[in-house]
């Protein structure tokens, strides 16, 4: 069922999720607020967009437009909406199409930044017989590879630009692997914890192309307390916290 | 000068130092706390060990006979010094020689546990120049680069051993990437972080011979509060707090 969400509390933003499909999630927001974005970035695409939370959150850090592509239609329409609804339309511009055709669409290295929250697991057939195949291909890498997202961000991305990904702890070692593979050097992580004494979940990873080694760890960030309420620096992305799917 | 420290406060044990060569520091006190130790790890070896406090630690953790190796004589000689004061000569033996002569001692693939807490620098000569030889030695590869350290852990190491080391953050996708080369996988982490609003300075890491992937990254640990004062995690490890080198 097609419902209209608040995406933020300081100011008016929605988003349009389908609980049957897809749902924003808060690695998303995590995403979008932990990317280095500056002036100069002209250029910043979001990878696998889904109902565009990532691309209409950064309207609010830059001026410049942001491209996003999303592969399945009924995610793409969400997303259509949530931009329109936001009066985000010259602000933030929708692909419906797969990754691998992205060089359709623009010339290899002219990005500054690209964002993605890609599917988490691999293709196990157990895993995903449960689900419907919308919500299967969102979470599972049914489309595309881990290494094929970032074998096709090294090439669109400029010398110097940057990829930035939220991704399972699980697989940190071989994105890391990944990354060094196609010459972008991780320089900031920042593992997320869902409480302080637990083992990382998830975690942020932003790399540059060609870029020099000196990789920095960032002070960790917990999500809830010991009550499971949101901690400051989390209800400080909403702008005062709102339910986001867990 | 030769000075005996007091190394934990819940029970008599003491560590030789000399100011002007060499403090054992907390890093080591946290590699000695982190470190897997079961009671089927019958051999178990700690590399560069200085005056010794990883070692007199791990008598603490385990029953089994500890080995220990540095290369400097002078600081071999206040590890001797350190071990003897606690009577733990039945525990702790200790082996005055370079670490690329450990196959003169002991066979290939005959180790459960190797604990190190190496030069943490390159060689830059602009960075020794100021200290004094047997200082430097022991914060510089000089004698021996961290690929050796790592080849050679791997050589010793039984199937299914692991080595656990502390490094500066710094130098953390170097030393993953160099676990990866000589098939040690890294299934352990934990960020130490000074204060809980800064970059992480050094990282604890564990990795097994041959093990299958999977890695976790641990809940963070920090070592100050805001007044500069050791939080309690710290302040256990010593049994109450004392003063170590920083």
């Amino acid at each position: 069922m097609k419902i209209k969400n608040r995406l933020l509390n300081f100011k008016d933003m929605y988003i349009f999720q389908d609980s049957d499909w897809f749902n924003f999630s808060l690695d998303s927001v995590l995403l979008a607020n932990f990317v280095t974005i500056s002036a100069s970035d002209k250029k910043i695409i979001d990878f696998g967009t889904g109902n565009a939370p990532v691309p209409m959150l950064l309207t609010i850090r830059t001026n410049n437009l942001i491209y996003a592509i999303e592969i399945q239609k009924e995610i793409y329409d969400l997303a259509v909406s949530s931009v329109d609804i936001n009066n985000l339309n010259d602000k933030v511009h929708l692909i419906n199409d797969d990754i691998k055709n992205i060089f359709s669409y623009f010339q290899q290295e002219s990005f500054d930044v690209i964002t993605c929250n890609p599917p988490y697991f691999k293709v196990e057939e157990k895993a995903i017989i449960n689900e419907n195949e919308i919500k299967a291909m969102a979470r599972h890498e049914i489309g595309i590879t881990l290494e094929e997202i970032i074998r096709i961000s090294s090439k669109l991305l400029k010398n110097g630009g940057h990829l930035c990904m939220v991704h399972r702890t699980s697989r940190f070692v071989e994105i890391l692997s990944l990354m060094k593979k196609y010459n972008i050097e991780p320089k900031r992580i920042r593992f997320v914890f869902s409480h302080d004494d637990k083992d990382s979940n998830i975690f942020l990873i932003e790399g540059y192309k060609n870029g020099k080694s000196g990789l920095k760890i960032l002070s960790p960030l917990f999500v809830h307390d010991k009550d499971g309420n949101y901690l400051e620096e989390i209800r400080d992305y909403f702008g005062g916290g709102i339910d986001v799917a867990k």
